[in-house]
């Protein structure tokens, strides 16, 4: 699969899963990953997923307009998203820009080792 | 100096440099670094300074929102950048989100091997 294609599957795989099975990201995190959400720095699996389905807001559906991949020198993969999230019940979408440095798994597959989340306030 | 000091002390010279003396850029990439450019994708430093010097305006100035970092795993530094950016005779900044991936050089300084920049659009 070409990097590009990799990337693409990487998120729609990540926000469906986010919008409606959030406890299920645990799979795509380790021990090692870091999570930066607004500024708030979150190490581990656990206490990612902890913070992320904890956020104020049980309904929400994320529309990507795009995305960038390259290679990070390090067998990783680069991705970089801008969107916009609708929260149930608001009327306006809010604009966001999130990274993420996938590494490759001994079973063939990802898992994210840097993910850094901002909301793009207008 | 910790991380998100040199993260910041980074993003400050980067975006000075851009914004007064853009063919100086040339010294923070090298032969092997990627620039993104609103999903354009260009290899190479030579590569990288003839796009940012070529871009369709002279003046701008580069306010920054936000700055986060993570370590990448591999002795180099995520950087996400969030902010403004002003150009000259445009009524409106423009909004853009930008990432480095820094990677340590022989000399103890650092280079940009990943970058992917792109516009907000509202």
């Amino acid at each position: 699969m070409d990097p590009d294609a990799l990337a693409k599957a990487f998120v729609e795989h990540y926000y469906t899963t986010f919008d409606n099975n959030r406890a299920g990201l645990a799979n795509l995190y380790q021990e090692g990953s870091m999570l930066t959400f607004e500024g708030q720095k979150i190490l581990g699996s656990p206490n990612i997923v902890a913070k992320l389905t904890s956020l104020p807001f049980q309904q929400c559906h994320h529309s990507i307009s795009t995305v960038d991949s390259q290679p990070s020198g390090n067998a990783g993969m680069l991705v970089f998203v801008s969107g916009n999230l609708q929260l149930a019940g608001e009327q306006h979408a809010l604009k966001f820009s999130q990274m993420f440095h996938l590494m490759p798994t001994p079973q063939g597959s990802y898992y994210v080792l840097n993910d850094i989340f901002r909301l793009n306030y207008a």
